[in-house]
């Protein structure tokens, strides 16, 4: 990636403006300042201006930025200004449940297809999306220049399966899988570890503060017994 | 959170490290540097350096950390050293998929229920966790102490439920539902938001540079038209 290209950081917060901004639509309120991006989002307000300025969106200091033009111009940015053609890799739970939520809540999105290898689900829709044998995927993609899909598929599957989407011409992996995949210099992937989002929580199941008090304190008494 | 507390963005880069730590281990990989554990991450080696420290774990200059040793640690400070009891709310396609995933592949987490309302899944079970009523919800938190749900219900259900669950003790909250929650002090709450991990991909799906430069060129165009 040239280093003149927008970071990955904050092509990741721009969605959570984008949804942020949606609700704000929806009731309509026309003004946003930084600072309540920043209590909605969770970002700091500095960092909000910082990405925004990057885009030339400017707040009007005092009152802030205009949700409708902000909007528009993320839209444009991410390039959501279309719908954006997905496949589905893996019929199985989770990719039901991806393949659902997208046709029927996602604006943004069209998903084409659906893949899998096993026979009893193949020819069945789900959303009125059609489940078609993974054999087909390469030709689909070619046919319909599919650019992003969705991995779901078993980890000792999702290689094969990446190695074949890409050389296709997928530019760009959601997986799903628990598995580092290796793809292709051009070709983007995040990695949705819903195993790693739950560990991370855990932490927060405990007394936190207690815990690293315990901690602190034991590395405080090796120290101690180490100069002693 | 106290500010003493440890930041969000460590605690979510932490099971990150532990995974690759695991695969290392299997490997028999006694040793790493932080600029291997940069490249196995993503982080920068300066960022890991620095979270590792804080824990009070040194790699050795020229050498590296012990894999082990970190693993151990880190386990420690998330709290993994012993199963985490673990609630699932919502038997859909996600709610199984997940549940299906953590009971049969995370050794960190024991899944003790599934609730739902839906009386066909009521009385099955999912990789032998049974699926129950969820207004049995309450008793069961109170009976076993859990901290930790993951919510898979519809938006309009979400805060319902989220009400319920931290009456009875939940603590941490791993949230699917595409709505925002509100929850009492105290308790934490983690988005695990698909679309926005889809949102952003679709950034990378076309010539990102390309479209960076179509807009730099506007912006500069358009001062140019406002000095002229």
């Amino acid at each position: 990636m040239s280093n003149r290209a927008i970071s990955k950081s904050v092509i990741k917060r721009l969605p959570v403006y984008l949804r942020i901004l949606d609700n704000l639509i929806r009731r309509d309120v026309e003004i946003i300042s930084s600072k309540e991006l920043s209590n909605e989002s969770g970002f700091t307000a500095e960092q909000i201006r910082k990405d925004l300025a990057y885009f030339g969106a400017f707040g009007t200091r005092g009152t802030g930025y205009n949700t409708s033009y902000l909007r528009e111009k993320i839209i444009k940015i991410i390039g959501l200004d279309k719908k954006t053609d997905v496949i589905v890799l893996g019929a199985g739970h989770l990719g039901t449940a991806l393949t659902r939520y997208n046709a029927e809540k996602n604006p943004y999105v069209n998903i084409v297809a659906v893949f899998d290898r096993d026979p009893a689900v193949i020819g069945q829709d789900i959303s009125d999306v059609p489940v078609l044998p993974v054999e087909e995927a390469p030709a689909l993609i070619r046919d319909y220049q599919i650019k992003v899909a969705i991995v779901t598929v078993p980890a000792d599957e999702a290689q094969g399966v990446v190695d074949m989407i890409t050389a296709a011409g997928v530019r760009a992996i959601l997986n799903f899988a628990p598995a580092k995949i290796h793809v292709p210099e051009g070709v983007h992937v995040f990695n949705a570890d819903l195993t790693i989002e739950l560990q991370s929580l855990i932490y927060y199941s405990s007394a936190e503060d207690e815990r690293f008090y315990r901690l602190k304190q034991e590395k405080l008494d090796k120290e101690k017994a180490q100069k002693s």
